[in-house]
Formats: C-alpha cells, structure tokens, sequence
C-alpha cells in the first residue's frame, strides 16, 4: 500500500463535559498538528497517491470551520463531546466527502483509505483510520 | 480504528550477550522513549479511546520495574536479551494485563488492539502490535 | 555556559483584542509545549547545572494557574494580551521568583540566566532569555 | 508483529514531468530522510528482528546509487518519474531483494513486511509498505 | 530579548564546485527547512514581536526565487558557492531588507537581531545570527 | 555569527554518587544525542564554517571510547560524576583539541565558539556553549 501524508494546524477552544475529564471540563485549548495520510495499493497516471498541494489546500479548507473558534459553540460537537477522538473522525468524515466530491482531482476517487492523526502535545496524539466506502 | 497514543521514557543499563552484538555486549545503556497506542473499533460512553490521564500513570507504573535500573540484575530478563524488541513485547504484556484488570476503567476492558513502540536514539525504534485476546 | 533545558505543556483557551490578530481576535486555544533553560558559569557541587526533578517540579508548578484555563478570566492578562511572546515573559517571571525563594535548591540561587521557550505549533514558537539579576 | 526500524538519508536533484506538478516541473532537489521498518511475527534466536549494524549499512549501500545524483539522468527514472512515491517503492524493492540475497543475515530471510518511509520536508511524507512474498 | 521564530521550506537543486565537497560536486538537492527568529529587546504595542502572520508571508516571499529551482542558474550564486552556510545569510540578508522595507510592519522596524537556521536533514543544519544596523 | 551543526548519538551505562541523585544512584544508563555547533564570524575559503565530512568523523571518533561503555569504570569520571553536563564539558574540551590539532583541517583553526548539547530524553537536555582561547 501507497501512502501520502500532509501536516497543517489548528488552534481551538473547547471544554470537555464529565467528570472524567477532571480540569478539562473547564473552558481551555489546543493546538492540534493534523496529518492526513492517503492510502492506495496503487500510483494514479501521475505516479503519485494524490496531488500534495490540492491535498494540502483542502486539508486547510476542511480545518477552517474549526480553526481558531470556540468548539462549545459549534452545532457539530453538541450531541457529542470535541474529544480529540471525535476530532480525528471528523476530519475523517470531511475529507472523505471531498475525495467523494471528486475536490482532490478524479484520479483520487480511486482512493482505498484515510487515516487522520490529531497531535494534542508532545506527549499524546490520537487517530482515525479506514478504509473509503 | 481509533488509537490513541501517550508517551513516558526509561533509563536503563543492559549488556546483550551473543557475537552478533558487538560493542553492545559491554554493559552499557539507553533512554527509552516508549509510545504505547491503544485502538479499538469505536468510542465509550465518554467519546475517548481510554482516559488518558489512567493511560499515562499505568505506563508510568508498568515502567517503573526497569527505569533507573540494570536489566542484567532483573528476573525477566534471565532467559531472554533484553533487546529493544524484547522489551516492546515486555511492556505490550503487562500493559495488556493491567488492562484485564480493569486498571485504565471498565471501558478499556474492549480494547481491541495495542501497540507499543520504544525509540532507542534519532536513527532507530522497535514496536510490538497485536490484537489483545 | 553550562545550560540544562526541561520540558513540559500547557493547553489553554485565550483570545487575543486587535485588528491586528484577525480570526485570533476570536476565542481560540493553544498548547504550549514549554521549554526552560537554566543557564550558570560553573557547576554546583553535584556538578550539575539545577536538581532536574525540582526544575521539573517546579515548572509544573508554575505551570499549574494557567493550565486548562482561558486565560481571559486572569488577573495577570487584564492588562496585557496573553500573546505567545507574553507569556514566555509570565513564565520567566515565575521562574525567576522560584529560584530566588530558593525553591530549586540553595545551589540554584547562583544561576546566571534563563531562557523560555513555548512551541505554540510545528511552525511557530517564541521566546524570552535574559540574565537574572 | 515485531517491527525494528532505522533511518539515514539522501541528497538529491530531480524534475517531474506533466502540467500537475507545476513549479516542480523545474529541476530542483530534495532530502530524503528515509525510514525503513522491517516486520515479522516472531523474533530471530538472537532475540531481534534483525541486526541493527546490517539493517543500517544495507540501507546505506541501497541508497548509494541515488544519493548526490540527478534522478534524471538515471536508468532506472526514465519510465516513470522519481516522485516521492515511486522512491519509497524503490527503496521498497532493493530492500527486498538485500533480504532475498542473504546479506541481512540467514535469519533475515523470515522477514514478513517491509515498510519504507520517505520524508520529503516537516510538512509531507510518503511510503509504502507491503508483504515479501 | 525576546525571540518569534516562524517556519517555511524549500526544494532546491544545485552543485557545489571545490575538491573538499566529494560527492557533492554532483549536481544533487536538498529540502531546506528554514527557521527564521526575530529578536527585540522589549514587545510592540500589540505585545508581539512582529505580527506572526506578516512574517510567514514575508518568508515565503523571500524563499520563492530559490524554491523548485537549480541554483546553479542564479545569479545570486555565480561568485559564491551556494553552501547551507552562504544560503542562511542570502535569507538573512532579504528578511533584512523586508524589515527595512516596513513589509513587517511599521513596528518591525525597531527589530534588534535576527537568526536563520536551514535544517538540510535529520543530522545537519546551519545557521547565521547578528545584529540588525 | 555563522554556525553549522552537526548530530550522533551514544549509548552509555553509568550510576550518579549522592543522594541529590534518587534513583539514579542505581546504575542504569542513557543515550546521548549529541549536537556539536561550530560558530566563526566569516565562511572559510570554501564558503563553509568546517568540512561537515570531517566533523562528522571526528565527532564519531571523540565520542568512540564512551560508547557501549560503563562510564563509572573509565579514569575521566572518576574525580567527577558523570552528569549530561559534565559529558556536554568532556565532548566540547576533546572537540577543541581535535580543532586545535588541525584535524577539522587548516581552516577549522579559525573557529571562534563551540556549544555541545545532548539530549538525553524527550523532555530534557543539557548544553555547554565557550569560545575557543
């Protein structure tokens, strides 16, 4: 399997509700590194898994809506807690329904899997991984 | 699959006995940085893979034999070298045990899947992963 | 110069009031992965630079009334925006008054400099360093 | 599965023909730091996956032909082009065929996996990671 | 003195002519990953060192006429040898201008020093500080 | 100020005498990446601050008798514990001399500042910065 993974950023606010979460509860922030890697068992005409910059710009596109904003006030994350777990599952979610709109060009449709890792420090990080429907 | 991954570290002293190892038969020594990542198929009640605050005092806790020690001193590691390799398989086996016994929560109990990685220097790491029985 | 350098982080929520910030004007978050360098001529007589388990106690603790906090509801950034630069200055501050309570060991009141570093991304981190009178 | 993974890099010039590389189309260059993983289910009789020493010179003799070289003038890029992509499957192939030859050592050759990563800058990287048959 | 340090990268070909540089005679590349810090003694009236955002752009500008391109072709690196050290103080001396320029801001002008650090790979990388006049 | 720096890594044994030092009393050990800096004003005669084959080799060579060693058995740590500081100390004094004995080369002898760093985990490092008498 061919891998393509891309980096960008974003920097939120959010509280985390239960008592699990100890001082997380409280109203607070991260900067989340993302990568995206995108999976296929083979190279498009181009001899590439996608073009890295129309990944890279839609990444960026994709983030935007939660990029320095308050994730409590957010209709996306009102049923379920922005755990970096949830997190990683919605940009998922997102940049599947761009390869899916064919957003990432139309060799990308042919795209076997995702994974997305959110990087909350220099000591955690979280990820999604699947295969594309 | 989600994972979710902390990291902690060790400094240990070992000597690795057999030809094949050259200069590492001396005693001599290593930090450990060891990344243990815990996957399963979907989320808890809590929108998280584990609670994160447990993960971390539980590898500090399944750490804490070895850190600051000479592994040449210790039971486990009589019959086999205590190789980088050997010792992912190590920290994979009672990091699965402490999760069989209920010691991250009740919820982690379905995790399905654990990965332990051990970074020796810039240039090289080992990990260990499997499916948790 | 002799120098010893700890790391710890921070995850806090903040906005930051100016044209001059654009989207950052809005309510957004941040982790701060901290770096401290302690900075002297000559050893102590353990030939070290600074106990390495107080110099990290002592960061977390100091650390400890901004972590999981939105730093708009502090006393200390009513006055002041709480910019990456800021805070590295808040930290040296902190720091500075730990070491001459002397909080860090009698050794450590012999310190020379510090310097402050918060990594606010993979792109982008500040920094305050200057000699402690 | 038991992964050991090492890395080194190469220094290199390249051009990448066809409209969707824009700006690369020119000649230019790149550092590859690249990582190679090697994987099986169980460890050799010296307790490893394999030799480390090995592992690192086989990476650095498969490597030799490319390193300090324009790509373009070389046999083995004239039917396809050196992206990224197709690198890692080079790297992927000699590899291979070093464990298939012995020159990992006897115990190499139960090798199952290979994984071989190419990082191409702090923000994107590619690999590719397949079964040895 | 506080310190901002912003992140950016280029792609570049080129040969380095002299016996001392063995291989490297060849025409070959390298991805630079390039920091660039910017120092001043007291903040701005935003209480920063120079508006991040500006600073990013401005190092963008800066690098374009050397990304994707063969520098053997420059004019710029005609009389001089485009080493990693003679290609910190070519950055060093355009971010001067920009400064100079106002293309930071008015308040950039009062900037004190500034650092450029080009990382060439996980093992190497050089830099050039001093003083603005 | 130009700087070019170059990175290896040992992997060393050693105890800390003193109860200052906890659990490091016991031995147990580390590894050591090592960061040398080489700091001139002006490039040599090949536009570079020192031959980065030769300093590469050299600093291999300067590190050779500690590693794959038990320090507390070596005669330069007997009068002095081993602490990273007192390493970063030792590194830097056989650099100097290696520099002064010509074997950076000719143009080495105009270096004006080394620094030496080693890092001995993810969260901690030490440094030791002089100019050259």
């Amino acid at each position: 399997m061919f891998a393509l993974e891309v980096r960008d950023h974003v920097m939120i606010a959010h509280s985390l509700q239960g008592e699990a979460f100890g001082p997380a509860q409280n109203l607070h922030g991260a900067t989340f590194v993302v990568d995206v890697a995108f999976m296929r068992p083979s190279l498009d005409e181009n001899d590439i898994v996608v073009d890295i910059g129309l990944a890279a710009e839609t990444l960026k596109r994709v983030l935007a809506p939660i990029n320095y904003r308050n994730l409590d006030e957010l209709d996306d994350f009102r049923s379920r807690r922005s755990t970096t777990e949830v997190l990683t599952k919605w940009v998922f979610d997102r940049m599947s329904e761009e390869i899916a709109a064919g957003r990432l060009g139309d060799a990308a449709r042919g795209m076997a899997r995702l994974r997305v890792t959110l990087h909350e420090s220099h000591i955690a990080r979280a990820s999604f991984e699947a295969d594309l429907s």
